[in-house]
């Protein structure tokens, strides 16, 4: 099965059988990583442009690591050091990146809806890197893939969401992602984080608070508190936040015995997630992050067409 | 011919020949853009240095991404991040950098003859990314190379460069270029931003207003207005300033029919260039940057040597 | 013989041995730098992080040079675009960093025992390019491999060192090497900038003055005076400091006839050095950045394993 898309843009875009092919690339390609010499041909002599208007390190870094490990030359472009300051619109950016002849741009932008407007108007592959609120397909990938490698298949798994549902752009992917591949989403978090009408997503339960989540998953997906981001307006304090809806010891025993805990990272400690959590063999956060790299070299060969180059 | 030059800083010290060579393996270069796998080996093994007193992300990215297609090693080190800011002196950076044994160091700086001052202290190559007021060749070729690509050849066109001569590093290399070239050079401006005395540069007139400039020009090209760096001290209102000398449809129609409309971008939509203008057909600004990568891989080929590595 | 050490953290883990070792291959790779292919495959697919908590254009260029050189893959992470701004401890971005599967993290870090801490907790090898006030192991070597190639040997090498030794990681690893190879380190420095008890770590003499710590020596050391780092407040005016610790031509004949004068860099021209010395002949400084470039293939050469890849 080839991949049809020139961009990833959102799990929301894709079917199950591509998520399928995405995931089972990934597989075969993490072998690179653990390899003496971690570089294929596959993508020499392609361009891939990391165009970032906001800050990532992790996102960015796991991105050009991806890309070179496929040998495609990588360029980094930040906002602060472009012409973006300059007071250019997203448009006359992206077309004068275009002009270049890069074949993929992978871009994180603070609007949803900049990377579908991006790759309407290129010919070469989009990958959102992130955006806004929307989606953050790549973390969507490799919080799958790394549920499958525990359990084998995503089908009829019990995975609890907990915290900010609404600004999180990693939460809706995962939404997005596990509910089409038959996993059962129940999601937690205060009131005014939590999107009204999110049930309609389908499979996506609301509970009334973190314990029914949690009781008997198979997954705990902890998120980020974006401090930076949703600052003090629609938080209690961080205590009371902690209380409600951080993870411990104890309220993991709650769900299944052995279940998985995971978090985009990085981790506020003592926050959303305690140390005793952190740092035991059910956190599974580092997985996440080594499953990135091979989550990201699979999206990168499949909009490239998925085809090893005969030289 | 080979070309003789260790360095390129300007288009003032290059002859008539010097300038089409330059030309020529720019539109043989340009090919390796569009391939499949878009690499060669012709830098294998060198290394490039971009140095960057100035922010500039587009010229930095082209050299990048110039390099990278010829195989060269790429460096990146810009003025806020290195040791300029512990108080070094130009000389002693230079002197630093070339001890590493770059091949080429790219720079650009603020100051009209650093690179003069860089390029006989040094054994590599320095190609002049943009100084001051001076030159910018690397603009100034791909300007040419645009037009040529258009009308077949730069002797005789009519080329009207409107905006702030005075302050345009990009106006002085294109009219070095043009004027040797055997183009006529027609320039319009506010009169604090025309310098007094440039017509003895040889076929430039300077027009009393935009319309001389622009009527029955193959060319029109509109320069940046540099709010960071002029302010408003030399400017009335951008209102008044866009009335003035800045070009829209109706303006165009008093060139030539199907007249070139250039810019060196970015551009401030609204200020010298209305989008009905800068998104037409007739507006030939992103394939300037699309040349852009095709004249810096030729500037870089032909400092090294001109040569093809044998392997 | 095979360098049996996984990290290099600093020169005082290191034996007499090692440090031939490194410096011996440093001056067989120096070669590779003088080719018109710059390029070596010995690192071919490994993957080399500089993750740089402090800016550092030159050290960490060079490092980047030198993994190129060798056809690493280089990622650099600087802290100010990193998690860390987001409140991510050195041990949740190391383990994420490790995540990804370098094979070398180069790490800048403020805090002395960073690289201990970490070195414990990666698999992967840790080099040190600098922590706080402790050492700076790339920098020791590349100024015994300066010393060494004009004398031939370091052992009984007069070397004076002056300045603020106190809060020198230059100094630190110089000392340490340097007394390990059986050079006779002589100190001189304002008492407020001359650690107590440093006579203990062997073959160090602390001096009551500047000149007669640089009577007779082969080789006068001076360290940069950081204005960035100690302030005012354990100086007196620079003016004062000058003239009793700055080097000037007069000062020099105090030392053997043609001693080599060296400095880490970046000079403050005037205070520790007159650029009277600093542009003469006995001046090594730039040497010393040329070598940097070996020492540091070496350094990433043997973590590695030290084999060729056979390919």
């Amino acid at each position: 099965m080839a991949f049809k898309h020139k961009d990833i843009i959102g799990l929301q875009d894709l079917t199950r059988e591509e998520i399928e092919l995405l995931l089972s690339t990934a597989e075969n390609l993490k072998e690179i990583n653990s390899r003496d010499i971690k570089k294929v041909p596959t993508l020499r002599g392609k361009t891939v442009v990391n165009l970032f208007y906001e800050a990532s390190t992790r996102t960015r870094t796991s991105f050009e690591i991806a890309a070179k490990r496929l040998s495609a030359d990588t360029i980094n472009i930040t906002a602060s050091t472009s012409s973006v300051t300059k007071g250019e619109t997203l448009s006359d950016t992206a077309r004068n990146v275009l002009a270049m002849k890069p074949d993929i741009i992978v871009m994180r932008h603070s609007i949803s809806g900049a990377h579908h407007y991006l790759a309407k108007r290129v010919s070469c592959s989009v990958i959102n890197a992130g955006d806004g609120a929307h989606e953050h397909p790549s973390q969507g990938l490799l919080d799958m893939l790394t549920m499958r490698q525990k359990y084998g298949k995503l089908e009829g798994l019990k995975v609890a969401i907990v915290g900010d549902i609404t600004h999180s752009r990693v939460a809706r992917s995962d939404i997005f992602g596990l509910t089409k591949m038959g996993a059962n989403v129940f999601l937690a978090g205060p009131p005014t984080m939590m999107p009204p009408g999110i049930e309609r997503l389908g499979n996506v339960t609301v509970c009334k608070d973190m314990r029914e989540a949690v009781d008997g998953a198979d997954v705990v997906m902890m998120l980020r508190i974006q401090l930076e981001r949703q600052g003090k307006t629609l938080l209690p304090t961080m205590k009371e936040y902690s209380r409600y809806f951080g993870l411990n010891r104890n309220l993991l025993q709650l769900a299944k015995k052995d279940a998985m805990v995971m978090h985009p990272g990085p981790i506020n400690r003592g926050v959303e997630l305690n140390s005793d959590v952190a740092d035991s063999d059910q956190s599974h956060v580092l997985k996440q992050v080594e499953n990135g790299v091979a989550v990201r070299m699979s999206m990168l060969y499949h909009v490239s067409g998925g085809e090893l180059p005969t030289e």
